[in-house]
């Protein structure tokens, strides 16, 4: 029987890219090889002209577990008592999670099930999260006494300070609708649609032009750093460029003569 | 006939200046004219003693649609195709959106209509925003190939990430009542009862001191993009100033005493 | 008769600190007495290994009114008119703010009664805060001349820029309802179960190893001033040594064997 794959990839022909974690056994930890294959994933979606908008789904009952602890745990057996190891690991984490914001196509969380530690820390990294009524949310590992610090990078970044302090110091399960009322997802799907509400959210969205797409969200992310004043000129001279892009001639005047535009990838 | 004046002035006795965008028939555009005629009324409003707030309302089924992309569109026909003149648009908007930032007066939003792209933005610069319970707000640039990657700025600093996220990358609708949700707005007016809420609130934050006001909304946006013992550090010195002043001691002195204060510009 | 003791102190055998504000005659406020008062306790609660979580409480009406304007005013009095003891107040309250931002151990508000100005910013600097369902809440400085510019400073990192500055421009009071809505507060406890429910969050937290909660304590609010890639490069750092502590070893020993963890330190 040939290995499972844990990482199932489809293409519609919309251009929607469904990438499915598929290592049900292991409640699609983050396992090292998980991380490889997602950083790879990530990397040729980005470069793939035949891809507009990522959805990232999960099969089984949890959405992902976080990292692999049996793994991490079999690194202490180093020399070093797993160091190099662990540091290893957290830089392919965070690389994976930055992978996510800095890929030029959106991305879309699709959540069932539980999204606990880094599995969290994924939904938050998406640009968007849709999720199942009942599916639920955390940052367990206060548990287990290893806080949620790379994860709370990213949720820090989507939700109010009490509400991501709440979720840390507790470890705490969120639902699905506290996650939506706190900014932690978009909206919910009742049981059975999830599917078909995010990929309706992802086909509205892969109908729009991908160079506007991709330069709205690199833009997104580098000027919420800013202060206001660089902010506001970084994002002057992101408009002056996109005016003088073909798609942007062509979405303008196609707007003025009332007719549907063509994009140039399409 | 005479030409229409796009941007109606109103001063109130009671201090508060009413800015009403009057170019109903391009949707009350941010043509280059609506512009300038901004920069100059908050510029002005900034320096006018009697104006205590600013209020920024609109006439016609749209609170403002944006760019005018007619406009836009025929700069392209300069050598350049455009570069130099949308440059100069862009730095003229972002300057009229900081200059709402900037101005010494609180300025509150009214909105009734739609408020769609730079539209959307106005809204979101401004200090605070009532909306009627039909008004929608959008960050429609998606549709013509054009990001709103400037409106983006002021929305992503009002609105949770994937909130601002989903207005960017769809370029759907929000309704009022969901603008209030996720704080795009501060409150919903019943149809037919905006300008008297609004209104209301203005003349509440009129009837204070006009020093202490325009020291207190410089040093927010000053203090929010400091790190947290900076902005304690300038805050803290903000606040001894502010004590030293005539309008503190009046104050204080008429808490003290049980009787209402008499401010310096009153 | 005995001096009234204006902060008390009781420690259960749970490792929860309950530091209670008790000066009712002056609404609990932060004269320069309380100041001091609550510096010294946050400085031992964190020495303190026996104090695994810190509740603040408060006697009386008033969870906190805020500065002792009378004390203030006073001040006024000397021969620069204040500004060197302004200076030192506002200095030595930012300090006991940021006293509770850097204490290791968790900080919960549990407010009843009115938490105004710098009271509204105590409740604001805490890691969390339970209100009892009438409590209020408010930032009422432009009423007497005195912009609430230090209270913003906490208030602005804690809940969405238009809710900000509608607390701030108006003065008004905000229910404790909505200050669970915009973040405020964590949530709210029918009337007379406010001990009971902020004690049970608190006996929740105090479960967990204090080496990981006052790692990712200090982790959270260093992470959140820093652009993203830093932050996932200074978090990947704190989870490589939070991997090396014996907490977590045990942790997530005790995980994987399915038995409950036993922390180092209790």
């Amino acid at each position: 029987m040939a290995e499972t794959d844990i990482l199932l990839q489809e293409l519609e022909s919309s251009g929607i890219l469904r990438l499915t974690l598929n290592d049900v056994a292991r409640r699609n930890a983050l396992s090292e090889a998980m991380l490889d294959r997602l950083e790879q994933a990530f990397a040729e979606a980005g470069q793939n002209t035949d891809v507009r908008v990522v959805v990232l789904a999960a099969n089984g009952p949890a959405f992902c577990a976080g990292h692999d602890l049996k793994e991490m745990t079999a690194g202490r057996a180093d020399d070093d008592g797993g160091q190099a190891y662990f540091a290893r690991i957290m830089a392919k984490c965070s690389g994976v999670m930055q992978a996510i914001v800095n890929c030029p196509k959106p991305v879309i969380a699709e959540v069932s099930g539980i999204a606990t530690a880094a599995g969290c820390q994924l939904v938050a990294s998406c640009d968007l999260a849709v999720a199942e009524e009942d599916a639920k949310f955390s940052t367990p590992g206060v548990h287990i006494g290893l806080f949620c610090s790379t994860p709370m990078v990213a949720l820090s970044r989507n939700v109010a300070s009490k509400h991501a302090m709440e979720m840390l110091l507790t470890g705490d399960m969120t639902p699905a609708a506290r996650a939506a009322e706190i900014g932690l997802v978009n909206r919910i799907a009742p049981k059975g649609e999830l599917q078909q509400a995010t990929m309706d959210l992802a086909r509205k969205i892969a109908s729009k032009s991908s160079m506007t797409l991709a330069t709205g969200k690199r833009a997104f992310y580098a000027q919420r750093e800013m202060p206001l004043a660089e902010a506001y000129d970084y994002a002057s001279k992101v408009m002056v460029e996109n005016m003088l892009a073909r798609d942007a001639q062509e979405g303008i005047g196609a707007f003025i003569e009332k007719r549907a535009p063509s994009w140039e990838d399409r």
